[in-house]
């Protein structure tokens, strides 16, 4: 491990003893001298969350064993799980459910909603949508055959390349590098109006700011617990699906939990009437034991407050940075509106760079070929945290801190 | 919660201190007051997972938070605690990955075995199957369309009905109800001289006995982490995938940690050359934690040993409780080599039989529609303890415990 070289700078902010958002970075456990602007790719630890995942070995497992499956309503935490995440991204409850990754609910979602859409064989989606969505719908076109294709256009041009082939358009509402973002109503109303349906990867949207999928009128979504949700390294995904497709959409993969009946142990599969249908194997229930225990950070979270902070704290650092760095290009929307919760700058020795700033203490990541990429999190985020960040950021560059072997070596994980 | 009535009697034994497997209790925290027989439903807790999780929680993620990844090796834990896992079945290193649930696992083995054999439509399993794999195969037939189809013959008849349209045999090897066990290398013999393939469902074997799939010969195999390996409720499960199968399979549902360089954000899927192509999202690192730590147990475990035990402990059982309570009929076959590590008893009233000697602190479980079922788990459990939970169901039977409302309530999980 490099050894930091120095702490960056916290010089007080007023911006920050008026932000109705203060006291809540006193629900994370952050590491001292660290500026952590990387939630957007693993959330920090919430308070809480080690003495839930402590008590959920020891007493529950531990002590209940086989009965913890009652005594502690192990069953029912898929659900109770994706009712917390349902109220931040504008789903009724019933309609989410938490469990296993994020690839595997984009798998689920689209294999349901491509069997809702017979004799369509196109699955539309933008080439900034992050691979493992691309991946999915590449191969499970393959495996069904039958002229099923995922097509790929620039973001901008997804709207009107919607046409009656279109079986099912799947867009990330934010998009991993730029942070450019979709807009769900507009293209939400486009699909349905070609007929089509609609998947949104709420990757960089859930616990970012306000979604509204019910307004929107969305079929199916998925998303990422380890993020904005700080569920922990690998945490536990979710999947959305709009009341009026539970009932008639087919699983793919029928596991026992979206079983009618699990445990009348029947030959025959029988899906659950409602969203346990979407369900599979048995609930890991320690990763579902930290993720509700993190979601518990924002039960009285106002979103929208949330989203105004972020504006404001992406703003910042992007005047901040362009002032400072003018030799690094946003590649990020300037207008608010179209984009989430994350700047990136452009720079061929992004790689480099990023390990320098994280060396010294600022902690963003690298997207390839050249991004650096800065996620904003307005629960733990100081404003004089992003400005300390940007004067590291300055000096890195401008000092050219990174030009040693040692930020040049690429390491496994980027 | 029912309270206990009584705790079961523990006189001493003599076989209990001629064990060579006694000291591994001491691996394990287990409830005062309670005999657990239900390890091959949920193993108890080893020590040592406790202390692993909290510090995967506070010193790994909360400190190192997204430099985790390279600081702590977490990309490699599907691999690394695949490799434990893989000693305890038979396989080579490099041929078993850690992650997802059992279910998807069985998804994952069955779509990628079917693009094994083109033009052959039968999947062959057996009436006794858990559940869920067969729910898997009759929807993932239904979704490829092309005449494929689930046929179930029962387990005796299954050698016999192999034949050319077979593509994929697929068998759970111990029966989740009898404990009837299937002669693995017959089978997979019969599969292979067909030009099918197979998959063993190792849910009640990994860890319960030895397994030897490469001896075999076997092509894929699935197994569950909370049963014999104590990983924990809903632990993640495990996929191996013989060595010259790796490079020519297609996996279904491909995800970037599948990717041959998840990290180029490549747009087009290129699996990666080995096992790694059958990971799928993002490793789920507490879940994995727990699940390594788990496995540590089993460090220097003989499994032969483990299963000589293993037989004692069932015939001890099956003659004692045969003795004292002829009106169980055993449906477990009574040679040792035809079953795994469990005896199962049928009677009407099993489901409050049960349920009552589990309130005197016995703990087993029951199958619908009529199988009270009995783990047998050598690392914890002791002969007296065998004899001790043989009294108490003998108490449960003939003096009519069982035989009150409290007893007769269906619970949610049975």
């Amino acid at each position: 491990m490099i050894e930091r070289l120095m702490t960056p700078s916290t010089t007080p902010d007023i911006r920050d003893s008026d932000d109705p958002l203060a006291p809540y970075r006193e629900r994370f456990d952050l590491p001292e001298g660290v500026i952590y602007l990387d939630g957007n790719s693993l959330g920090p630890l919430p308070r809480g969350v080690s003495d839930r995942v402590a008590a959920t070995v020891a007493d529950q497992w531990g002590t209940s064993l086989i009965r913890g499956w009652n005594d502690h309503a192990w069953m029912d935490l898929p659900t109770t799980v994706g009712d917390k995440i349902a109220r931040l991204i504008g789903a009724p409850a019933g309609s989410v459910v938490a469990g296993d990754s994020t690839s595997i609910n984009v798998f689920k979602a689209l294999s349901a909603a491509l069997r809702l859409r017979p004799g369509r064989t196109t699955i539309l989606s933008d080439t900034g949508n992050f691979p493992t969505d691309l991946y999915v719908a590449q191969e499970l076109a393959a495996l069904l055959g039958s002229g099923y294709q995922l097509e790929t256009v620039t973001p901008d041009a997804v709207e009107s390349r919607i046409d009656a082939d279109v079986a099912v358009v799947m867009l990330t509402e934010v998009d991993y590098r730029t942070g450019r973002r979709h807009d769900m109503k507009a293209l939400t109303r486009a699909a349905h109006a070609a007929g089509a349906l609609i998947i949104w990867d709420l990757a960089h949207s859930a616990g970012a700011f306000p979604v509204h999928l019910q307004d929107c009128g969305a079929d199916f979504a998925v998303g990422c617990g380890y993020k904005y949700l700080n569920g922990g390294p690998g945490a536990l995904a979710f999947l959305f699906v709009a009341p009026e497709h539970q009932a008639h959409l087919r699983p793919a993969i029928a596991g026992w939990m979206g079983h009618d009946a699990p445990f009348a142990f029947d030959p025959d599969y029988r899906p659950a009437p409602d969203i346990r249908r979407m369900q599979v194997g048995t609930p890991p229930i320690l990763a579902m034991a930290a993720l509700d225990a993190a979601l518990d950070v924002f039960a009285d979270v106002d979103m929208e407050a949330v989203r105004r902070k972020s504006v404001a704290l992406c703003n910042l650092f992007i005047d901040e940075v362009e002032r400072r760095c003018p030799q690094l290009e946003l590649v990020t929307p300037r207008e608010a509106d179209r984009r989430g919760s994350q700047v990136s700058f452009r720079t061929p020795e992004g790689y480099a760079m990023m390990q320098a700033l994280i060396a010294h203490g600022v902690i963003g990541d690298f997207r390839a070929p050249d991004i650096m990429r800065f996620g904003f999190t307005p629960l733990y985020l100081r404003y004089h945290d992003v400005i300390a960040a940007a004067e590291m950021l300055e000096r890195v560059v401008n000092e050219r801190l990174w030009d040693q072997e040692q930020f040049r070596h690429r390491r496994k994980v980027t």
